[in-house]
């Protein structure tokens, strides 16, 4: 499995992140722990001590280090050891490996890839969770499953006909209908103009509507998501093509996700969902998580059966269908990015 | 460990099978789905999706094909997709396996060989739970270990001296003699003379009696055992030969038992036992199922204790003994219809 | 990971043996049987019958023999069959390894390797839990780590300042200062002066005392230490060398402890603690067992976490610091006593 290592990869929610409290995690198989210093620095490091290999997870932050707690070497923010007990001199090679490391859209994000090609300009521009324009809730699960597989599932949303029938109340316009597809520098956009009747699960009201619904699915796995209701006749008067977000008259929510592959099966998944403040508030915030959570559920339960399924079949292969455009364009994507680097997740793992 | 591939598997209890609902298992290390139709149509095809490999024993009938619950892929009996939602022309290549299944006896029988060769006649004649001159309880076992070593268990009954002398109250006779072993065209023919004194389990009257056992163990791992009670000297005058299951004066007793490999270290085991109506009725029956359950708990506990030190051993060699006959004549019939064939599990696990 | 075959292993607690009951365990991936007869006859077999490899740790203690309790085998206590029920003849190679095994200082022990070179003055001399000197509490924990980690663990207590801060109240002084370490023929010695305020931990008086601390590591992983409290100025007078035992005027305490390698990632850490009958009594034994207690479990938290991201990382390497002199001078020893002789636990496991 091929995963692009020059990318920024979202390892926890930055409020996940205690003061001074070391945070293990790990991305494309290497075990990584954060911390925030007192002062408030953010640092990234492999979780593996250079002495003994204790899990420096397990340590404790004392001001701008780190200290490991099993015979107490002390790492600085650049993963050089400062401090090795019951020794004067420290060798310069006493060190291990540091990320590019950032906070921002209420993200931590970690670069995977060549330090010296950690452009913060190539995080993708999610809405965090203090964003004042919209009302967001979140939350994330544990994948038993290689993230290829979930990002499979986001890129083609003709499941949500048999998979979310009845959490989303998807019915089979998107297994009938393909969307639009349009290539990205560093990702695909994915768009629809979609029936909304009165009275469906998007549109409470008693007008029939139009929704328009645009999501970008950008390296490495980062899904952004945007839908809202428009009067009848809207989209044929765009000729099907984008309306601006400011129209939606009802229904306008934003959803962020990201797809972060922990080792090579396993793989965790964060997500933001919520209506823009002008169409809703905390209540109506709260049943759009709760319908996400039965949603993501039935995901979880397809995609690991999936996993299962591919694990103990000697030879697998796919055979793609129309729908899987999105899914096809993406992937060769990050086949593209990934061989133009010297390091996979095999390779890793 | 080699197994015939073109031999009938118990896949279920028939009354298992809900109708129109899929039913998950494996067989020789395949992921198998089986289904009823409303109208009654039995189907068995591999349990994994052409498209993406997920599995269809998570679909959901239609009429009589089976859907892909994932992107809506559409099945029929015989293994071909359909349907494809959201492209016209379905591809003739889409398709799974299909297995030939059948409906007999209680149980769902599915060839795991070649399909030209899957001959109804080769079904081993096992006595269905609706069968009205036996009063049949039952039940299944799922093992953590190898079907062979279960087969190993049930071709040899001195263990019951060992394992069994509490559940089944088993003296020292099992052990001490061997029984008779007769060659079969599929299988091996077990049977015995055992003194039956006054007041043993297997006697409850103040008669002595001679107790007859005779049991079929047939390809690919089907028991098929009946035992009753004969005034003494039966055995002299018929010169140890077989007497008529009819003339049994009292006990008698059928049990249908199958082992079936789901993969190269789990199997599953189904069991049926009773009373003939002559000699029994539900009491009868739920006493004799509860010694089973006894019994078979204690094989069980042996042959996962004994897999787990198979497992740990780097080269594991039996040594055979005396008792071993009926063990080597059927292995080496398995291993001779099997190598009459191109596939075995180790191939396809 | 290399172990020496030629060593006595503590297989168990002598108490936790059962009189006619079997008693499984591992050793160096070794499945074995322990059992004592009625008449106080110890044995150890290889636990896997040599008929069908089932364990005989499920078996039947009779009279000075062990039978299988599958096919009713039966073994003598130097691990020939004596009995194979509906057979005359046993074969002479009917037989599995019997290991020596010796009943001293309340722990069981295993020896390994060539039978012919069991010598019993090579067990190290630890204190057994009956010794009338010492009042003695014990315990055991299951590792799911390499015994080697746990050996390297208790080879260098300059972790006791950072693992061991609150459980043990250990300061910096362990980290700060190495011990002397002195070869010995099977392992290495390791002593220290430590100061011992008023209201330490290690000295509950309110006069300043120095405290001694000196163990010995020895093949194959058994550690004994005694430590106790002396007068101001003795480490002085003594030039730092050892003082006796017996001139320690409090604290007075012994702990054996016992690394047992039972398969390639799994040990288990037998352990004693007590005070002398002079410093202490049952009171005192069991706060020191709760400390103990707190601290092991720090101990297994660490290790079985270095375990893990071992087993995560492609090739594992250590960085030695000063602290590691007296591991690195253990590990050289395993390493030369190990080589010169043919297996290892690579070849066994």
């Amino acid at each position: 499995m091929t995963y692009v290592r020059n990318a920024w990869y979202v390892a926890a929610w930055s409020r996940d992140l205690e003061v001074a409290k070391p945070f293990a995690t790990s991305i494309l198989g290497e075990p990584i722990v954060l911390w925030t210093s007192e002062t408030g620095q953010l640092a990234a490091l492999e979780d593996r001590c250079v002495h003994r290999l204790a899990p420096l997870s397990l340590g404790r932050c004392e001001g701008p280090h780190l200290r490991c707690m099993y015979h107490g070497l002390m790492f600085a923010s650049d993963g050089q050891v400062v401090e090795i007990p019951g020794q004067d001199i420290v060798p310069a090679q006493a060190r291990v490996r540091a990320y590019p490391v950032i906070d921002r859209h209420d993200w931590i994000w970690i670069w995977m890839g060549e330090a010296g090609l950690a452009d913060p300009a190539l995080i993708p521009p999610a809405i965090g969770l203090s964003d004042p324009d919209w009302i967001l809730g979140h939350g994330q699960l544990d994948y038993a499953a290689e993230a290829r597989l979930i990002c499979d599932n986001l890129l083609d949303f003709s499941h949500l006909t048999f998979v979310h029938a009845a959490s989303f109340g998807a019915g089979s316009e998107f297994a009938a209908h393909p969307p639009k597809i349009t290539p990205l520098d560093r990702g695909v956009r994915v768009t629809r103009w979609l029936p909304n009747p009165a009275g469906s699960p998007r549109n409470p009201s008693d007008v029939a509507m139009e929704s328009y619904q645009s999501y970008d699915f950008l390296i490495p796995g980062i899904l952004l998501m945007w839908s809202g209701n428009y009067p009848l006749g809207t989209a044929a008067r765009l000729g099907a093509e984008a309306p601006a977000l400011a129209d939606a008259v009802s229904g306008l929510n934003f959803t962020s996700q990201a797809v972060t592959p922990m080792a090579a099966q396993t793989s965790r998944y964060f997500f933001s969902w919520g209506p823009h403040i002008r169409d809703g508030d905390l209540a109506k915030r709260d049943s759009m998580m709760t319908m996400a959570g039965a949603a993501f559920a039935e995901d979880k339960r397809m995609i690991e059966a999936q996993q299962r399924v591919i694990a103990a079949t000697p030879d697998p292969r796919i055979m793609p269908i129309a729908h899987d455009k999105g899914i096809t364009l993406y992937n060769r994507l990050v086949e593209k990015l990934a061989t133009s680097q010297p390091e996979n997740l095999e390779s890793a793992a």
